[in-house]
Formats: structure tokens, C-alpha cells, sequence
């Protein structure tokens, strides 16, 4: 009721605009807190999907001109759903309009970007954040906890994949996803860049890489999907695919860990394998997005012959936000952590703070991808050079 | 726009009441139907704890006698999410005053009861459903459809458990899902009607049980809960729990099938394992509730030495509501199986019909409810005789 | 080389010939015990097969008639490997003759004649044991050890079933596990009774039962398997299956915990699923044999957010019998079950005493699955009676 | 009766001795070959230990110095189950002495000695294999009949890992697997040896590398093991490790696959993660080493709603090798991938060709492993040259 409201306008209106609509939606329903987001206005270029997208999903006006939310004066802070090519241009310019942003990833096109972009919310001194939401499953949450507590000891070995297969067919049409003007990257800004980010978030920071790069089907034909990422409309024409179908990395992190990194659209069968196992000195996390709700946790300080993986279903008072919702073991979703993160983005416009994971993390991020594919490029170690 | 709308009166503000609101509010969300429930008056008996459900998820408003919403001009359907013993009469009253009715399960304390309500909604002709919602995950429609198919054959065993142990701490209160007076029965009405719905619906009717129950804890404090299932406020004055804590039986199906079905709420760290395997002559299929996205199928015609159980991650488009949701890969939760129901629940009133499950569903379920508890005092196999 | 030399003499050299004979061979190469077997003779009616068995297994002599093993002086045991009919009229005479015996399960085709061999060979004094050989798992041993010790406190629930699919083919003949004379009975004796010794094992007697027996094929062709379980010979005469296919029960144990067993032979994809799951008020356990170096173990003392299911892999020094192998992490199978079975029999007639699961088990077995049959018969609970 | 025998000489007694021992003890039992070994001599330094060895495990006799086994007429195939340090020299006298010769992996120190072993090999005309136990997996073999039929279609990604944890104790002594003088390497040639075998028997050559190699824990006390990998003797003196205790690589294969590769004694709950994943453009194929009789294979031509990973048990007569041992679903463990090698060495020998792997396997595998070192100095890219 005296909730203070933050009232957002929302760029993109495809299949991240359907799960931060769904998130904003939910949030009051789910989590009491201070302020309560607004479905003011969402903006796409095609009249007609706007509209629709306005009156399904429960935003209160559409527009057609993403600048118009910026003018706007009954709106507080804008989403960014687009293809990556316009984050930095609309970032910037809402940051200048002294709108709060958060920004799908990956943040940008490359690092230079990325820079400008922490500049301009930093200059203006908005919120911002970063849309990893993979950091927001309770499981991955509760194993940050572990790991901050020292119940893993020293990290040894970090091993993340992200396994997709979605355009293993080579008549799938050369989508957005597939155009490097458009996307930056193929595999790598898209899956890569949600497995450096769980990495950063649960051991630190990266010091140096060497990858690996590949496009395995070089022609596709032109066309775009119609409804979604499964039903396409190709045509006769062929273009060529200018970024990665795969990319595979190895790092080195500041603290001495090892890191084994890859990301492809490429391994049949595996709709959405996002998948991490971290090693310490102490113990060891397991976890699979296609089970995101299960941890897996293994504890040297159990008894001898008592020792093995523990799956924990994170869906328990003491899992981070696993509260907000249904018993234990009644499991949530994908969405959900859509709203965990939106509960931390308007917590933090209530609190005027930029709450992890927010433009610098997105920098930082970029700064490994970057740094991956120069060393792709040059068949070299490359370092991380984060001015940040 | 022009859509039909479905003004909804529902009854109980606790976990049931979380979960169905939860479903209103985002069935539009997900689903494009021809008609749409609209979230009208919500009614507890406690003023300022309805009052503040009606706030946070969103009805418009409330009303502490639920009477009050079968009188109202301006509400199609009562959900009634109250403790058991209050089905009857409620949902009786609600269809003398023509209102639709949904009834969470169990229908009621008991066959008698089932049979005045069945013929109370078939009487006044309005559309009836009950909320054995865990027939609406993908993976068991889609196994539903496997059955329908013939792709398992003729079908030779039903295993169904359905294992909790919330209540395994002495100190646990007598809440009223431990009183018969109230609950009717304990893991017997509360879980077990859930494995013997996914059995009738996948399977067939059954044709006659052996059953035993058993309450292992047999005093327990007087209290109720506050605050969600795992909070409880107890007292230094004992009760005696009257219903009971596990139940085990043996069925016989009319198709000749072989059935064991166990629910207990004494299962130490089965938080919510409800779980059914399902063998016939041609395959098998195996499913479990806390990775309920997945469904388990084995299929003898794969050829020799390429025969499995595969784990089918029911989120893609062949798969039923997936495409409601998210692509695949992509889990849904707990919740979206009552997002699901109402969609049928929606659907029946816009087209005049009462989908499965309905109230001869619920009545058919309490027969085999009741010839357990028959069996299980006279120690013998009892027919269903379901005259519904 | 100063050790004690038990000689042994087989009778059978079938399926269970192949994996006794593999034990025995292999016994000394892993146990350093005080005895040691020695494989003097195996016995067979056919000449040529038991010929080639002894050859190929390593035996020193072979006989064709069991009773010659009786008559020599230089057989210390004997081990009975052959259909179910014959093994009191052996067991009896080798007691008769003052020979130890091991005798494979189900003891006898009743428990009228398991008390005679149980009163033969206390007679005798001569050490007995049955093959329930899945008691020697190091995960089971090291479940029974966790139990013993209260890790897993009162004991709640049981929950066993054994699943096979090698008899669901019309086709395959009538072989002499499908006979009453020759077998007794059909999934209930072959594999009830291997799921009875753990829970016995494990959780102790129980005290009453109630079933259910069916047989889904009622007539098969006549014909034997030839060369193991998968071929068959097969004829157009047809002759009627007298044994079951499957059976149920519920069973109440003497301590008060619930149990329930399935055992078939119908449950396509599962060629060896031998299950067990026991529930208790601090923890619980659950072992699969198809993946039998496997213990999950869940503990109530773990602290609240890490509490889940333990993926214990037993096969470290703290696990029975695993120290015996190799290295923790590298699997032991099927057979090795039997060569920690013998190394118990070999230190039984070491020591002068019947080690467990000797025939005072067989015959407990035997009255719990008679009950079972009972029960099946009169649609009542029926009490064991073991007057043992 | 009328079979070839092959009268091994065995040289080493530890916990390789104890397995290829326990393979040639248990060939004929389930192998019926037209050659079969015969057990004829081991050989170590220790008088003591080897005469126990042979005792125990059924060796004839025994010699305190290998080239003795050379020098007798009455052995025809020299096995080679010493530390690294030993096997070119020993090999190379065993060929030159006409003895038939298969060694434990890593073949040698470096490729320069695998070399001279093969020519020397080669030049005498003797049959050779080396131990890459893991190939003889019947899953392993199954996956490969997969691949070569081109069930997989064409290979995307390999992805493989070997994780083991038994030295993270700081307090772990310095034991000969630890030296570089006598190992070689450490995870590397250990275990990255057995996943390099993996890729190049299920795939192909690998065209070029880049890797990391990281020792973390710099320092141990002087000291060996006694009695098996858990006991160890130590001291308060510290010596410098110089191996490797963790690895990871980057891999083009030849046909154009990417491949990650991660070897580790520091992954804390990993006894023996043996791990390899491979992706296909018609499909993949997943197996642990730690869950060896299964095979997990996804096939994308399984109809659309009914796809993902099948679990195969490989224990079917259609399984490589799984007919000799036990029937379907009854589970094999880690020896027999040895008694299954030895059979294929065996019948090598009576045919008078090398089975793979042989020599040039072990030579090509460490011209990988030396690439990879030769990366990780340079932190570049190396071409793999194998001029075999």
C-alpha cells in the first residue's frame, strides 16, 4: 500500500521480455518487500507484437520508440530484453536519462562497450544490474554460502559447461543468435558468458585464458524464427555464419585455480546442460541447470566410509529464496530466478545500490570473453586486463 | 479483450490458497484462451489474515463468511481450499446457488459425502473439478499418452508411493491434518489420494484392496502451525493423534493389473517423493515428483542392446502445456501444475463441460479411500464399489 | 600352504555351478584366511556337461551322481546348486554323512521340509549356510552396520521389491523355474525369498503378512533354455504355468515397522532390479543391486540446509569385504557377492559354527513366503509361524 | 585340453601384478579362446613379497630379477606391470629375447623411448599391447560399434575427464608416483594416458593441443605406501614434488572434433571419475567409469517428444564381451576389464598379430602427452607429430 513503487519500462518483448514480464508480475505475489515494481510501459519496434505482448503480459502502455520510455516521466527504470547490439546505445542513454537499467547479457559487444556503459551508470549514479540469473537459484546461491564459509577449503578445480543443441540442424535459418553484427558472438556471449559468470561468482576472478573457437556449419540459409526458438522460416538464400558454434577454454584464476570453460550449440542432446563442479581442498558442489534445484555437495569432514555426494534439494528454509515459495521439495523453475533477481534489483533501487551482479560484473565478464577470443585468435595465453 | 470472463470466489488462504492464486494470476500470463478467470473475492474467516492474502496475491477483495461469496451476483465459480471437512458443505452450497465449484482433494471425509456432492453438482449442472493437480505435469500427460497409445502395452503392475516426513518430530503439534475431525484421514487422504488419482488416470479403475494403516506417533502436542508447514506453535498439552501416519496397500485393477501403493508422512528425508512406475507388456515408464520434469520410458521395440529406460525432459512441444511456458531445457515448478489444471478448469466453464479430473473422479478416488480404511480393520480384500 | 583344506564337492553346474565355482576359485586370491577351499569334485547327470563344467571351472574330478560326493572321504562339503525339489533330499543326506553344506535359496519347496533340514543338520553338527547372497554387498554389510549402530533409529518402513522382464515373451517355454514340481514356485522362491533375507537382515522377523499371487501367462510352450537364460528351445506342445509370475504383500514386522515386497518376473526394463529402501526416525538407506557398490544414506543429524541423500560408493577399507579388492572408486560385480559368501563358509567350518544366512534363515524365509501363499489362498492376513 | 598355452612371466607385484594376475587366473574360466595362459612366473626384488605374490595368486614360481624371466625357455610372453621408469628397458630386452610383451601404461617416459620400444617391437616380430584396461569396458566397446557404424554421425565434441582425489593430504607422502624420475609424469601420464586412449579409440587422432599442468602441493614427506594406496609411511623429512598433480588441455581431433581433456588427483569425492562424453551430429554418448556397466546414449532419431539420454545396462549378449560372463543386468566390475584385454592378448598371441592397443597406440598416446607438456612450457598450441 505505502509501498514505494518502481515503475519499469522494458526494451524487447521476445523470449527475455516474456520471462522479465513474468518476473515482475510475480514479485509482489511472492517476496514482501519494500518497494514493488510497476509494469509501466514495454517498448518494440512492431506495433502489433508490442501491443499484444502489453495486453498478455499485463503492461500497462507499449511504444514503439525505445526512447520514448526515456522521456517518459512515469517510468524509473528500464529493461533491457534487446538483441545485444543495442544494450550499450539504450544503457547509456537511460543511464544519461537517469534511469535505473538492468541489462540482459552479455552487456555488450565487447569490452570497450562494456566500459562505456559502467561509465554511464556510474556518472549518473542509476542502479544497474546484469541479467545472469543462473546466480539466483537457491542451489547455486546456497553453494556460493559454502564456499564464502571456507566449507570447500582452497579451490582447486573449476569445471563449467553449458551444452545446447538447438541448431544442429543445418537448414536452421541464420537467426539474430547467428549474426555477428547483431549477437557479437555465437555460443560464446550467449552460454560462455552465464558459465564465467556462475565461476566469477563462486571462486573469483579469472587471470588468464586460452580458447578455442569454432563454427561447424559455415552456411545457413537467411530467414528468422516465427514463434519462438523452435519453429523457424528459412528461405532458398544462404548466408554465412560469422560467429562461434562452440568454444572451449582453459583458465587460470587469481587464486590458483584451474578452470576448464565450454560452451556449444553443438551437443546433441542436451537442451540446456548447463552444468559446473568446483573441487576444494575441503569438499565439493555439483550442479546441472536441467536440475537446478538439486545441490550436490560433498564434505571431507563426513566419517570415513560415510563419504559421497550429498543431493541437497535447495528448496528448504535455509536455501536462499527458496522461502518466498512452496514447501520442501516442492520445486521451482526456470523463472524463478528471474524473480529472485528482479527481488535484488528493486531492493536495490530501494536502497540506491547496485547489487551484484551489475554493469562492472558484466565488464568483467566481457573482458573474459574478449580475452578468449584474442587468444582463439592468436593460439596464446591472453590476460586478463580488467581496468575496472 | 472480448474475453469471457470467470469471476472466482475462493474459499482458504493457506497453501492452498497461495497455490491457486498463484494460478489465476498467471494463467492469462502463459495461456491465450477464450476465457479468463478474474481474481474476485477471496473469503477466511480471520479478517486481517484474508485481508492480506487478498493484498498480496491480488483478489480484489474479500469476505470473511464464505457464504457471503455464493450469494454475490458477481462470481461464476467457488475454489475451495479449506481443510476437508468443510468440502461438502460448501461445495454443495455453492452449486444449489449455481456456482462452479473446484475442490481441492480429497473430495471429502468420505464415500457418503462424495456422493451427495457428485450429485449436487450434476443436479444443479455446473461444472465440477477436483485439484489433483499433479495429473497436469507434461510428463504425466505425456505419459498418459503413451498408455492411451498402446506404447506399453497391456499394462501388469502399478508402484506407486508417495513419501513426506515432515511430522516425524514427537514434538511436531497436533495441527489439523492430524485430526480426523477435521482431515478426515492423515497421509491416507493427503497423499495417498494423490497416487491413487495418477493410477486411476494413467491405469484404470481398481477393482478391489488390502490394506493397513498405522500412526506411529500417537500422542502429540496441542497446536497449531504459524507461518508455513515447517513453523509450528506447540503446547505442553498432548492430544491424541486419531488419524494415520502410513498407509500400504495391495490393489487389484479391473484390466487384471497389479497394483502396491504406499503413503506415508514417516519417511525420513523423502521431503516429497511421490513416485510412480508403471510396467506392461510393451515398455515401462517411471516418474517421481521432485524431478518432475522428467519422465523415465522404456520401450521394447528399441532393438536388442540398445534397450534403456530414456529420460525424457518433458519440456519440449510435443509435450503437453510445455509450450505454454519456455523453451526446451527450460524446467517448470511445483506451481505451474495448478496453472495447468485451471487452464482446464477455464476451458470447462468457457465449453460447458466438467474436465477430468472432476467430482466423479474425487468420488471414485474416496471409494478406494474408504475400502482401505474397511480393509485395514477387517483385515481382508475389499471391493470397490464405486454406484456413482 | 600349512592351511586347512576344505574340499569341496558341488552338485549342479548351471548358473549358479558357474558362479560358485568362480568363488571358490577365486577365494584364496582375495581372503587370506586360516582355511581354504579346495574344488574337488562337481556332480551332474550328464556326463558330458559336467565333464566340460569341471574342466573349464577348474574342478578335480566330476561325478554323475550326487550321492558318490556323500560316499568319498576326501569332500569335506558339499554345495547344492540344483533345482529347488532336490535340495532337502541332499542336504539331508549330506548332513547324514557328516558334511558341511551350503545350499542355495530358496531352501526347499516348503517349510515342512526346511525344518527337516534344519533339524538334519543340527543333528549332524556339521556348519550350514544359504546362498542369500546379496546380504554380502558391502553396501548391504555396511547398511546392516549403520542400522546395528541406531544411525537410522526406530524403524519405520521396508520397502523391497525385485524386478525381472526374462519370462514376459508368450514365447519362451515352460523351463523348470516355471514348474511347481521342479521350482515350488515361480517369482515368490526365485526372488520374494532374496528380498525377505535383507529385510530380515536388516530390520529383523517379521510377524504377519498379507498377499497377492498372479500368474499373467497362463500356458507355454514346453522346452528348456539351452545355454543360459537368454536361449530357449521351444516346442508347439503348450503346457500350463503353475507357478506365479508376481507377487505382493504387506507385512507388519515384529518391531512394528511396515513393510511392503513385490517380486516379478513382469516388469519390462528391469532386468535386475533388486530395490530396498528402509525408512527410520533418524535416517534412511536406499540400495539398488543394479548398481550394487552404491549405498544412499540419508542422516538426520546432517545440519538443516545440507540434509539430502549420501551417494556412498562402498568400496573403501571401511566398507566389509571391500578391502579385499581394489582400490577405492574401482567396482566389484555381481560375483564377488559369492566369494565374500564362501570366505564366511570357509571360516564358519574354520570355526565350527553356521555363520548367518545359515538354515535356521532358510527356514524363517521359507515360513514367511509360505505365509505369503497362505495369505494368497485365504485373502486374510496370516501370522508366521516359526516354530524354529 | 589340446589348447596353445601362453606361459606368461610377470614382472611387478603390487597392485597391478594383483590385477593382471587375477586376469590371467580367471581367462579360462570364462573365455573359452583356442590359447590359454598359463601362470608361470613373477618376478620383483623383494624375495619376500614376490614368493607371497606368487603363492597367493597362483604364480608357478618366481624370480628376484626380471631379466631371469628372459633367459628361461619356459616363458613365452613377458607382462610388464612395473613403475614407468622400467618399462622401455625391460620391453626392449623382452622383444630382443623373442618374448611376446604387454605393458602397463604410460607406455614410457617420453616418446623417444616409445619409439624405440615399438621399432624394437616391430623388428622382432613379437605381439605387444599395453594396458589401457578402459577400452575393454563393454560399454566402451559398444559405444565404439556405435561410432563406427556412424550411429553418432559425425563427432562435434569429446569431452573428458579423470578425477581422482587420493593425495590431497599434504601429509601424503612422496611415493614413486610422485617422482618424475621414476613416474614420468604425474596425473598425466596416470590418468590423462587413459582419457587420451579414450578419444583416440572412440574418435580419432588428435591433431594438436594446448594444456596446463599445475602441482599444488609443492612439498611432501619422504616416505612410500605400505599395503595398498591408503597406507602410508611417512616421515618428517620433505622432498620437492616434481610431476604434475593436475593437467588440462584443449584438443583438435583430425576429423575436426574440439575436445577438452582434465586429469586431477585434487577433486575431493572423485575416487576414480573416469568420465567421457562425446557429441555427434546424430547423436551422443555419455559413461562414468565410477557407473561402468552403463552406457547413456541419445539418439536423434527417436521421435520428436520421445528423445533423451537412454541408460544402458551393458550386460546383454549384445554387449562386447558381457555373453562370458553372467546373465543381463547382473553387473561386472574393474577386473574384468582386465581378464577382457587379456583375453584379446591371449588370442593375439595364438594368431600371431598385435590386438589394439599395442605399441603404437602407447607411442601415439605419448606423443600426445609429450605435446601436451611441451604446451604448457610454451603456452602455445603443439602440433602433434607422430612419425609412427
Amino acid at each position: 500500500m505505502g509501498k514505494k513503487k518502481v515503475r519499469i519500462g522494458m526494451v524487447g518483448y521476445k523470449f527475455m521480455g516474456k520471462a522479465h514480464s513474468l518476473a515482475y508480475r510475480n514479485l509482489p505475489f511472492f517476496f514482501d518487500l519494500d518497494a514493488e515494481p510497476v509494469m509501466q510501459a514495454i517498448a518494440g519496434r512492431d506495433e502489433a507484437g508490442v501491443k499484444a505482448a502489453a495486453e498478455k503480459w499485463g503492461w500497462a502502455s507499449y511504444e514503439t520508440d525505445w526512447r520514448r520510455l526515456l522521456e517518459r516521466d512515469d517510468i524509473d527504470a528500464i529493461d533491457i530484453g534487446t538483441p545485444n547490439h543495442m544494450h550499450a546505445e539504450i544503457a547509456i542513454a537511460a543511464a544519461q536519462a537517469g534511469k535505473h537499467v538492468i541489462c540482459e547479457k552479455p552487456l555488450s559487444m565487447n569490452v570497450k562497450e562494456s566500459l562505456q556503459m559502467l561509465d554511464a551508470v556510474r556518472h549518473a549514479g542509476v542502479v544497474h544490474m546484469i541479467g545472469h540469473i543462473y546466480r539466483f537459484a537457491p542451489a547455486i546461491q546456497y553453494a556460493k554460502k559454502l564456499i564464502r564459509n571456507g566449507e570447500l577449503g582452497q579451490i582447486y578445480h573449476v569445471r563449467a559447461v553449458y551444452l545446447q543443441d538447438w541448431i544442429m540442424d543445418p537448414n536452421f535459418p541464420l537467426v539474430w543468435r547467428l549474426r555477428k553484427d547483431v549477437a557479437g558472438s555465437g555460443a560464446h556471449g550467449d552460454l560462455a558468458a552465464h558459465i564465467i559468470d556462475l565461476a566469477r561468482f563462486l571462486v573469483g576472478e579469472i587471470k588468464e585464458v586460452t580458447g578455442m573457437m569454432e563454427t561447424f556449419i559455415k552456411k545457413r540459409p537467411i530467414g528468422e524464427m516465427t514463434g519462438g526458438l523452435g519453429a523457424a522460416m528459412t528461405s532458398n538464400q544462404f548466408g554465412e555464419v560469422d560467429v562461434d558454434d562452440a568454444v572451449a577454454f582453459l583458465a587460470r584464476f587469481e587464486d590458483g585455480a584451474m578452470g576448464t570453460f565450454e560452451a556449444t550449440r553443438f551437443a546433441k542432446g542436451n537442451r540446456n546442460g548447463n552444468r559446473i563442479e568446483i573441487n576444494g581442498s575441503k569438499g565439493s558442489i555439483r550442479w546441472d541447470l536441467e536440475n537446478m534445484n538439486n545441490l550436490q555437495v560433498y564434505l571431507d569432514s563426513d566419517e570415513p566410509g560415510m563419504q559421497g555426494f550429498r543431493t541437497i534439494n535447495c528448496t528448504e528454509s535455509e536455501h536462499p529464496y527458496a522461502s518466498a515459495y512452496w514447501p520442501a521439495g516442492h520445486i521451482i523453475g526456470y523463472e524463478h530466478t528471474f524473480i529472485n533477481m528482479m527481488s535484488e534489483f528493486i531492493k536495490g533501487i530501494a536502497e540506491g545500490r547496485s547489487p551484484a551482479p551489475n554493469f562492472e560484473d558484466g565488464a568483467r565478464n566481457q573482458c573474459v570473453l574478449e580475452a578468449v577470443e584474442r587468444s582463439s585468435a592468436s593460439r596464446q595465453w591472453v590476460n586478463i586486463q580488467a581496468e575496472i
